[in-house]
């Protein structure tokens, strides 16, 4: 596949602020006149949105975490054959709210299915086809659980801690998918202000204008 | 995964008799009184069902095939967790109409995915699951069409020849894989009358009982 546009994903644990900030800089690029698609999978693919209501149907309580990740993968190269791949064919400015990495990070590690087993299906559903740049938003677990849970200053509890030591987990599987591929995945640090963070995004991506 | 049972699957192209000898077999093992189960893939399962729903909605005109190769090898994963592997476990034996060959035959080979990125992909499905023991039914596309085809004896025109010569590839393709596993894949002569592709399936399973 011959490819000319600019294809930017998002990553990040929760909290980590990646969606508001992709939000903003869709408009910014909006703006300046450039062709932008944002967007997220299933991404409005008549198909792939029908494979996330398999995943999501409530009656699915039996649903084995290899048919999960294979329906993941199935709305991926969807949503990319129909609508990531024609923007970038155009020329266009894709930005992704998360790819390949969540499905490692997620079910390959926190599902454990295998991070290698994840990459190589994610291989299959891609066909290789990397982001050109991956924005890491940063953030320790305590200040992203801050931001998304309630703000009243309690205590942590036995269920928070549980919490805790997941998004631990995450973020270190982040840290590590960045330190193998520091050329493709730009490490943001999202623990500062909504303003710092956004400025910061945006140089990395105005630098591959 | 720790398995007793006997896992058959029955393979070929079109017009072989497979599914008829499969339905004899099942009748003639649970009249001897062994637990066996009938069965293909979705076979029941409802996430299974579900996943094919979607690759038959006929409103998927765009469907990409590797789209399709990974939704086949969800609902063959789930109908395998679900239905095969449980009734193996119990010691049982199950009689499966198409599993992984067919997708690296049909999906791989005739729809150009590749032979060995479908088999990857299965693997993942699977997690390497192989049948105990393969049957395939082999026959000339010649006599497979004739027996599904009219049987009104007129010319072959040219829509039947290229039928002819995709079914011809998928023969030698099946026939690739038997001689790839000629343990596994027993190589039936299906051109001789029903009766006689029986008994022969029927000596193949009988050794293995």
């Amino acid at each position: 596949m011959i490819v000319d546009g600019l294809f930017i994903t998002f990553e990040g644990g929760e909290g980590a602020g990646k969606t508001t900030v992709l939000r903003t800089l869709a408009e910014k690029l909006q703006k300046e006149g450039r062709p932008v698609l944002a967007t997220r999978e299933p991404g409005g693919s008549y198909i792939a949105e029908k494979i996330r209501e398999v995943i999501l149907d409530p009656a699915h309580t039996e649903m084995d975490a290899r048919t999960e990740a294979l329906l993941y993968a199935a709305a991926r190269r969807q949503h990319l054959v129909e609508k990531v791949l024609p923007h970038l064919e155009k020329g266009g400015i894709v930005l992704c709210d998360r790819f390949v990495d969540s499905s490692i990070v997620y079910q390959g590690f926190a599902r454990k299915i295998g991070v290698e087993a994840v990459r190589e299906l994610n291989m299959f559903a891609t066909e290789g086809r990397q982001p050109d740049v991956t924005l890491y938003f940063d953030i320790s677990p305590e200040d992203g659980l801050k931001r998304i849970g309630d703000n009243k200053g309690r205590e942590f509890n036995r269920l928070d801690r549980e919490s805790l030591a997941f998004h631990e987990q995450v973020r270190n599987m982040y840290l590590q998918l960045q330190r193998e591929e520091p050329e493709r995945i730009q490490l943001i640090d999202a623990g500062r202000s909504l303003e710092e963070v956004t400025d910061t995004a945006w140089k990395v991506i105005a630098e591959k204008l």
